[in-house]
């Protein structure tokens, strides 16, 4: 039996992975959750895992958990600290990480610290503090196992397989919502438009993030980190139908890929069995021949600037991909709010990259200084 | 430093072999090799390699073989008996089995009692006496590497994977020449025209195998025993760019496959490294915007009879697949030669098969009388 602490419970990797946890009771316990402000959501979760520990981050919706009578005895905790305390919970033994946005750094290295299995769903831990987070799985000796199904295919890509073999990582991008659409076509898109993704069903920050293809610059920085590869030797592949999910390639030109339907609880539930692997009885086979087709395009970063971005800030490194991902935070949410157009998102990025002065190698403390100060940097614009 | 023997060294398998040795001289060493009659093919490799041993196995060219001067002292035998003292010579490490036919099982027999590891590339050793071959390889705990692109693909595929976690096999198979014709467009088709393979460059005997199909039948055989899987959970998938190279499905729903430009020294090279893996400098890297689209479709039993009699002649099992495979050579061999049309070598198979009474668990003294009573009556046919 392995047990769980889910941070970000009510979230869609939340819920897909409760889905996971649901289909395996002989394999898998629900220890420990979190979630936001989804009451509405978090109470029939927790009244069907009955986890022992329920963290509530907004301190209102805190209040209304509490009034709440539950059919047993569980202890609750608010605000930020309560993803610390979930992450730490003493039984557990994998801590699954869905949270959204850069909050979801500090619990992963408190988690690591108690030598929890971390399945790391949120991007922004390894975008923002690669260098740190990989310190400490290497410190603690902990597996960071990857839960986008990604770095899932390149992960599991790689098992039975010697790292100085690979030659290059290919993650495959779905392009987005507005995938057919032409750079001069994107002026005047709605956020109803990009939230139409064609083939994930998944949260609204991280639909934009693929429509802006930012998502998939993230995913190259977090592949980097995750999989210990330099830049120029990871490749982003246009694959509209995402049914490869990514490839490696290998010194011998042999190219391993996972290949599935569109469903994120193979990879997390591959997260979850590592390294063995569990029946997914609800999950579709892949038949190809009802496919048809596969096709292939280059990833244009004239078309996609926010991939670009993401490779420059990359390959700067230290604190420049925290100014990616807080400048990109607040730029998508500022369109989801219609205060900024679509592609003003990639302006308000590129003002904040271009302003900020990179700290080479910092510290915890500089990464939250530099991603506050750009998020007031970027909000000072929208203001 | 692994010292290889070479079964077959002039034909296509044995070419890219030598290919794949010359550019690794610090890794690969070859010491033994057979050929048949291709003494002008023969004869510059002997020069270029000068392994100790040198087996050809037609008698007339054996005797010009002798006559020939070398500038190093080299062991050589004629007939048959070349083949298996080539197989089982001293220092070898790794027996390459790339001859053509159902002549290619005695020689990995007695290769395997001498614990050399098996690189196989002939398939028919698998299709006629694959439990014979399995409990050889099992008793004396020599490992059988798959040559072939598919087989290396499911191999692949299955690195660091458990075999209790397999759903289904996925083979995929190009079509061969004929796949964009209909089944009543294949009455008049020539040789030439079945010789003209679309993605591989073989022998004369494989590519016909690959246009009536019969080629994959044997494939889905051989990947029965190599992979201990039954027959209903290996599929055959039509894929006419020959990219992928096949794939496994796992219970949680997850595929793996493995990919590459069709170069068939890729497969050749991993089973030489396995299970590590070597640079392959002279190979292509595969780019799939290039290639653009992977195109899939259903494989139809009714167009390709011959796959059907190999599913059928599985899953009889026994001494059928030796017939399925002595009537298949002799049939190709006529159709080489202008004896019969096309369509006709799967209707003299479908006769073979239907006269025959299966011995269920045949010696290898049954399988060689079923063999050769299986091609006196082909040919008392053709007659």
């Amino acid at each position: 039996m392995k047990y769980i602490s889910l941070l970000g419970a009510t979230g869609s990797i939340g819920e897909q992975t409760l889905d996971v946890i649901r289909q395996h009771p002989d394999k898998f316990k629900l220890k420990a959750m979190t979630f936001g402000r989804n009451i509405d959501k978090a109470i029939p979760i927790i009244e069907q895992f009955q986890p022992e520990f329920v963290g509530c981050v907004d301190e209102a919706t805190y209040r209304t958990l509490k009034g709440h009578s539950f059919q047993y005895d569980v202890k609750m905790a608010a605000g930020d600290e309560a993803n610390i305390e979930a992450a730490t919970y003493d039984a557990v033994d994998v801590v699954v990480n869905a949270l959204v946005g850069s909050v979801g750094l500090v619990p992963t290295l408190k988690a690591i610290e108690q030598k929890k299995t971390i399945a790391l769903a949120n991007k922004e831990t390894l975008v923002t503090a690669g260098h740190i987070v990989k310190e400490y799985a290497k410190k603690y000796d902990v597996p960071l196992l990857p839960v986008d199904s990604e770095h899932s295919a390149i992960f599991q890509s790689l098992q039975g397989e010697q790292a100085k073999n690979i030659e290059r990582l290919i993650v495959t991008a779905s392009g987005g919502s507005f995938r057919d659409k032409k750079r001069t076509e994107l002026e005047g898109v709605t956020v109803e438009e990009a939230l139409n993704h064609p083939n994930w069903s998944m949260g609204a920050k991280i639909t934009i993030d693929s429509a802006t293809m930012m998502n998939k610059g993230l995913e190259v920085i977090e592949a980097h980190w995750l999989f210990d590869i330099p830049y120029d030797q990871i490749d982003v592949l246009l694959h509209k139908e995402s049914i490869i999910h990514s490839m490696v390639e290998f010194h011998d030109k042999s190219v391993m890929a996972q290949l599935g339907t569109p469903d994120m609880r193979v990879p997390i539930q591959y997260a979850l069995t590592y390294p063995d692997r569990a029946p997914l009885k609800e999950a579709k086979s892949l038949n190809l021949w009802e496919i048809g087709q596969l096709n292939f395009q280059k990833a244009d970063f004239d078309r996609y600037r926010c991939l670009h971005f993401a490779y420059e800030s990359g390959k700067i490194g230290g604190t420049m991909p925290t100014v990616l991902n807080a400048a990109n935070e607040i730029a998508v949410d500022a369109f989801l709010k219609g205060k900024v157009t679509f592609l003003q998102i990639e302006e308000l990025i590129e003002k904040a990259l271009n302003r900020h002065h990179v700290i080479s190698t910092p510290s915890l403390q500089d990464i939250h200084e530099v991603d506050k100060d750009t998020r007031d940097f970027v909000q000072s614009i929208l203001a």
